[in-house]
């Protein structure tokens, strides 16, 4: 599993950081999946290896325009591009308002039918070939959630000698049994896949959050996840002065909770703007990775726009482009 | 005056071309315009001497994304960094029902209030200290504008002798005079600004045209200006090979009209994303500037993101950041 963020910064873009969006992938980028679309993501896709052609859901933590403004522009880029394969998009409902008044006010057509799913429905509940997707509600100002990939079809590998003991000898049977289908033979007789197989490892988990002041709401799901993607507007001392309204996590509470749930991975991102990566006057962004490290002893990360990471099978965690904070 | 490129690409942004907006000022960027808002536009403005704090006044020529998709984010944004002043937005009404759903579909709200025109009212004529703005009706898929930005309230000369002769001495009413406003005497006597002073130089005037397939709409008016952008979407073969339906102009299309209309300086702008700037198999930019130098013989640019250009007292245009193309 990979993913690339292409935007990390809260509420508006700074020079080195765009609002959210994260492209996400299980083995190589056909197809991928997008969660959350602020303005300008469909910029940063021009400059990563991701295309809108092979784009197969988005999914939107919450209505927020820093989570959703890019979508117009992303939607109507890929039919003038000659999209025409259907996009599903998970949201809550008043996103698609936004996108039907878009569209509509701006004499635009898509020649690609997009498939909405309410994500903020009781039973929600998405998938594909490649992934399993279930999703938590968070506490924010509006509704909000985190989304939880799951990868699914996992290889298996054959019972070989318990299929020759039974006298099932090698033979198309035994493909489809490795492919995960159930067999029944000329005899009559019912072979179940998962009777005849193994799988070797255990289904890589990654929990994408959106805006949350409240990370124990993710407690049950981190728990079997091996990698938290969650929010850090703020280091404590700033949540302090800005106070409760906003409804974002400090970069402690983060790290606490993420160190008490035992999650191996924990990368924060969606930081204030008042955080920056130079000299000068402002806050300095390590300020942030410096708080969390105090209070978290896992694999701590601060995502930048365009790093790339890996889950491997083995469930490690790498960036492709950069060090773990503080290493 | 100066005005700097925020983006040229037509539909889709490229990796080197934004798609439309132009900042435009008279005299330093304290107040300023923006014409056109395609998403990316408040990103390219960080990346520019322009702040959301100064900007006075928002033109949007017609209704399309590539025009229009950048105004939720820039309006958001300049409510986050503090802006309270208002701001007015020319634009079609269309362009209101759009932003108002966004704002309310994305729980947003601006501390500053919107001065909604219509820009397809028949008597639309908007103006401020710096400028007069009128517009003239294009030919495109929806309705469409050029905007006329003429300067106004340009520096008077006062007619000394005259006054001396006719007995008014230096004092505050020479002031008043000069500032163009009408003074009375303490003898009841009424002194008429325009009888006393003189203005030494013609009114800057600029034509931004917006998507057109017929330039020769803009004849009466490109009469009297001293500098036309308008769209040049394709070179001619590729125009005949699209068809009309886009409703976009050729490079010689426009190159002829500005010719025969004798504009003294002419920016195209607005090109298909097919056009690159680098090697390889696609379609070189280059081809629009070959093919609007063999019908132009004034000052001919391409316009580039980032570009900035002046527009000096003696009507003279010159790009502070590139030569004229062919030159």
């Amino acid at each position: 599993m990979e993913f690339t963020f292409l935007g990390t910064s809260a509420g508006t873009p700074t020079r080195s950081r765009n609002v959210s969006g994260l492209a996400l992938c299980r083995a190589g980028p056909k197809p991928w999946y997008l969660v959350d679309c602020g303005e300008g993501t469909q910029h940063q896709l021009l400059r990563s290896r991701y295309s809108l052609m092979q784009l197969r859901a988005i999914f939107i933590t919450h209505i927020h325009g820093d989570h959703t403004f890019g979508l117009p522009g992303l939607l109507t880029s890929a039919s003038m591009l000659g999209r025409t394969a259907p996009l599903a998009i998970i949201a809550p409902a008043q996103v698609q308002r936004f996108l039907n008044s878009a569209i509509e006010n701006s004499d635009s057509s898509l020649n690609y039918p997009l498939n909405f799913i309410d994500s903020e429905a009781r039973d929600f509940h998405w998938q594909d070939e490649h992934f399993q997707v279930t999703s938590v509600a968070l506490s924010h100002r509006v509704p909000c959630r985190a989304y939880v990939f799951t990868e699914q079809n996992l290889e298996r590998q054959l019972l070989q000698d318990r299929l020759r003991a039974e006298g099932v000898e090698p033979g198309p049977e035994w493909g489809e049994l490795q492919k995960g289908n159930d067999v029944t033979l000329q005899n009559g007789r019912l072979l179940r896949s998962d009777d005849y197989t193994h799988i070797p490892r255990a289904a890589r988990r990654m929990v994408v959050a959106g805006d949350n002041d409240s990370p124990e709401l993710l407690n049950d799901v981190c728990s079997t996840s091996h990698v938290l993607i969650h929010e850090a507007t703020y280091t404590q001392d700033v949540a302090d002065r800005v106070g409760p309204w906003p409804q974002h996590s400090s970069a402690r509470q983060v790290a606490r909770f993420a160190q008490q749930a035992r999650v191996p991975n924990l990368v924060l991102t969606h930081f204030s703007s008042r955080y920056q990566s130079g000299a000068g006057g402002a806050p300095h962004i390590n300020q942030l990775a410096a708080e969390a490290m105090q209070h978290y002893r896992g694999q701590l990360f601060l995502a930048r726009d365009f790093d790339s990471y890996r889950l491997e099978k083995d469930l490690s965690l790498s960036c492709l482009t950069a060090s773990p904070a503080g290493s």
